[in-house]
């Protein structure tokens, strides 16, 4: 059996894992028509190629709060990956540290921080905190970050607001990198309280149905940060169009969700890597047929915003 | 059998009533695409959720003509509900008093109005008076509201016009809310006249096929009125996303036809007071979620108006 | 069996009617995309009903060319009907008669035009004259026309043009209506050449596939010609909302091809008298509901043209 | 059998095909979006038809880089035609000839370039260069066209860019003109280069995916090159209104891929000569019903660009 693109994995894990382990991850809110529409949306944009330019050199790499990846196609994410493989989250880890890209730890991994740690020690590794009511909780999680250089936090305790990030300010010097923003309004918020960095994300569908698509909330978030911090996105990429989609409309990088799991129940960690890889080659043809020698080299030019 | 959702009762009610009476409510006019849209139109707004509000606590009360409501989902007027459940109108009149919210009784009703105000003699009630070309019959049933306290009514009369307004108006103190205005034009007719409310309706598609969607016409009546009077909707209203939606583009609260009667057709008083909790509750997690702690929080922004 | 609305005739049609016989009355060009799109257009237009106006009278009566109709619903010119029915236009004429509204008789009319005047003589007619190469034939048909106070044209020469309408104005004093305008173009060169009428036609989508659905055409016709000359318009007219909103959009009335050939192949004359009253009766209930009092009251207001 | 037009040819050929050479033949880029969209794009384009213009003689003929050809519609290069008939090419060319089109011979033809121009001497011939990384060998493929007096190029040296374009310019005086051009940009590119002419062109949807139809990015070409040079397409060319749309958006003339193969599959010569006819007759047609009596009175004013 020979899969060739993401949705052929998906296929595959459909089969494979049990029917609860299955329906977990392929959930989505309510009627799952963001869920959907986060794919949707992505093929609705047209690409703008041009011509006759030299790629006979494509440079695929870039770099997220200073740290160098070898594309721009991140780990999203997600809980409780030994529901979908033995070792869990150590696999992802090091198929992570293979592939030379980031992989963002979930508060909820079924691996201990330690042994993701030890399993991959020279990975790009973000952690994903949700605040909790008990800070005491938030305060042991961010300080074993020695292990963590950078985290990214989602509330959890209804009652976090704007005003509580300075508490956690306080707590580290880690960068500090907000991941469900979708509002040109928020976006703004998030500048002046001098957070690093916007993951624009629904979340996968997962929580509120009937939000844009994360693609079509990304050139507003972008506009209104206006450069002065890196904004990412998940929620929808399957292939490398979507990537140069994703980066032509202002994201510094994309993060995988589903696409992850469904490679790590296909073979965990080589699966994992197949995902990603398979995701930059088609990235890197995506390059080279649109004319782009480097990803300084994607912009707004790319994409259609009107037809006849 | 579990029902977690209003269509959940759709279905129920679809299998245990008899095919005559499903047709009757189900039943729109003509090809039935304006009952149809009353659903879509909702699915097809796209909210703009805020992010790190606290929202440890939301408040889900408003008030309608002055009196509070638990939440701004109420009773739209539907006929014949003993076609549904035994003591009909009786068992809906409870289930409203017990959630707080307002019950519209219509003239149709197959219950006396005196028993509906014995079994319920707590709750909020409106009348819906249908003009009758006999206006002596009118005033008997206006009459009778010393048992309801606001009136709203719809012609059935064909040759009743707004002049015809001050007769009604001389006959009673009750504020005359209008139901079933789409327009602009009219909206301002009313503010002219100094009626008291507008239901922005279709009666559910079942009048005149091929007008918009309720949710459509809103913004367009709710932008006349300026403010000058409330305006409430019935018509597509399935969950607690379309409630906040509603409200977002300035209804004073929602109403709900069709589902009460599914909701009735399960359990009577018990299915009603379920069918109202389950969109409360679904209104209080899109509160949360979108970052509102009041319905006065609930404004235009949370609308997204336009795509890339 | 009950036909209740212009889609049930049309369905027993396709029953009753031969294979070869049924072909030729529903086919269209190509792909058949301005067939269905005649129809389908009609159903994308939103009406905007008023409220409060005193209905208890509503008079669907007009003029065409200064002669009265008993509603702006006439039948439009299609060939052959002896295919459908035994005595073919004879009977299509005595149902128009009947009914009160205009019959254009097709130059490819089954029956002799003597013959469908003695039939009905007291029916108002109108001729469709195809231009023919040999003149003189057309001379001929133009003046037996003692027999139809007013023609209609369209070509079949494919050398006529509009330097060629002095000719036929030469040869009659009867009004002369083009039927096939779609455009503001040829709107504007039919004021300057001072003919009587235009109707918005693409022939029921069987000439030349891809144009515009008539009604979406009529709008544009209608702007141009300023209110120099009645504009008319057939295709896709299936029901009384259909009816009205031509006229909203500017149609003095609509004329009917195929579902008049459905009515004729149900009953005959007494078919044809079916559709018309069942058409007549929809488009009463919709001035009513709209509130229109006359013809006179149906506005550009009652159509929706923008959206959410 | 009768086939009567061109997708009763790809029916014919999809079932007379080995599968892997239908396949070859069908297969677009990844998910066949835009493969799909170049022909779903014509369809969405309504016609605006002229009336009453001398349409008794119609003349398709029109020129291509000065050279007259019968109508505008001509052969796309493709590769591989013994995959579908025995003598592949040499049957193509001659059809071309019969036919009075220009017939673009591929670099990857399966006949030689001697056989080709043998069995049709008389033909309008363009060649397709692709770039290769060994210039010797482009220069030998130019320096054989003493038999070919045009050639057109697309690049497959992913080092090739506008600056080669001078060392290509001083082998060879043929006109060069440039296949895959979709943007403003690189129309304007083309003009400051001086090259002859543009094609605009997405490969038949089997390059890259989701760039525009190519009817879709034909009028920003069009706009962008200012009558500079003459700018033709192919991509999704099925029927007479199909060529008179693309020359109204600015086309010069069409191409046909796909249509030829199956065209050839058929009946070798005699195929592509009834494709040709077939596609020709129907221009001829669209161009008697829209009003035009030669390619120069086809003009933008044929297009609906806006609807109701």
């Amino acid at each position: 059996m020979s899969l060739v693109c993401l949705t052929d994995f998906e296929a595959h894990a459909r089969k494979q894992l049990s029917k609860p382990t299955w329906d977990f991850i392929e959930g989505g809110a309510d009627d799952c028509l963001t869920r959907d529409d986060n794919v949707a949306a992505f093929k609705k944009i047209r690409l703008r190629p041009r011509y006759l330019k030299d790629v006979s050199k494509v440079d695929m790499r870039t770099t997220i709060q200073g740290d160098e990846i070898s594309a721009p196609i991140c780990i999203a994410p997600t809980g409780f990956h030994c529901l979908v493989w033995p070792d869990g989250e150590m696999s992802t880890a090091r198929a992570a540290q293979a592939a030379g890209v980031c992989y963002i730890t979930s508060t909820y991994a079924s691996c201990s921080l330690k042994d993701i740690v030890t399993t991959a020690p020279g990975g790009l590794r973000w952690f994903q905190l949700y605040a909790h009511v008990d800070r005491q909780l938030d305060k042991q999680l961010i300080q074993k970050e020695n292990t963590v250089p950078y985290f990214q936090m989602s509330p959890i305790d209804p009652s976090i607001c704007w005003d509580d990030l300075s508490w956690f300010q306080s707590m580290t010097r880690l960068p500090i990198i907000l991941k469900g923003i979708l509002t040109k309004e928020d976006a703004e918020l998030a500048v002046k309280h001098n957070v690093h960095g916007i993951i624009v994300s629904n979340h996968g569908g997962r929580q509120l149905d009937e939000v844009p698509a994360a693609i079509d909330a990304l050139a507003e978030v972008v506009a209104a940060v206006k450069g002065k911090m890196e904004v990412y996105m998940d929620g929808g990429v399957r292939t490398g169009n979507d990537v140069l989609k994703a980066l032509a409309l202002g994201a510094k990088c994309v993060f995988l969700g589903r696409p992850v799991l469904w490679g790590l129940a296909y073979k965990g960690e080589h699966g994992v890597e197949a995902v990603l890889n398979i995701l930059k080659n088609e990235f890197h043809t995506c390059m080279t047929l649109t004319g782009c020698r480097s990803v300084a080299e994607i912009s707004r030019d790319l994409i259609q915003f009107s037809r006849l």
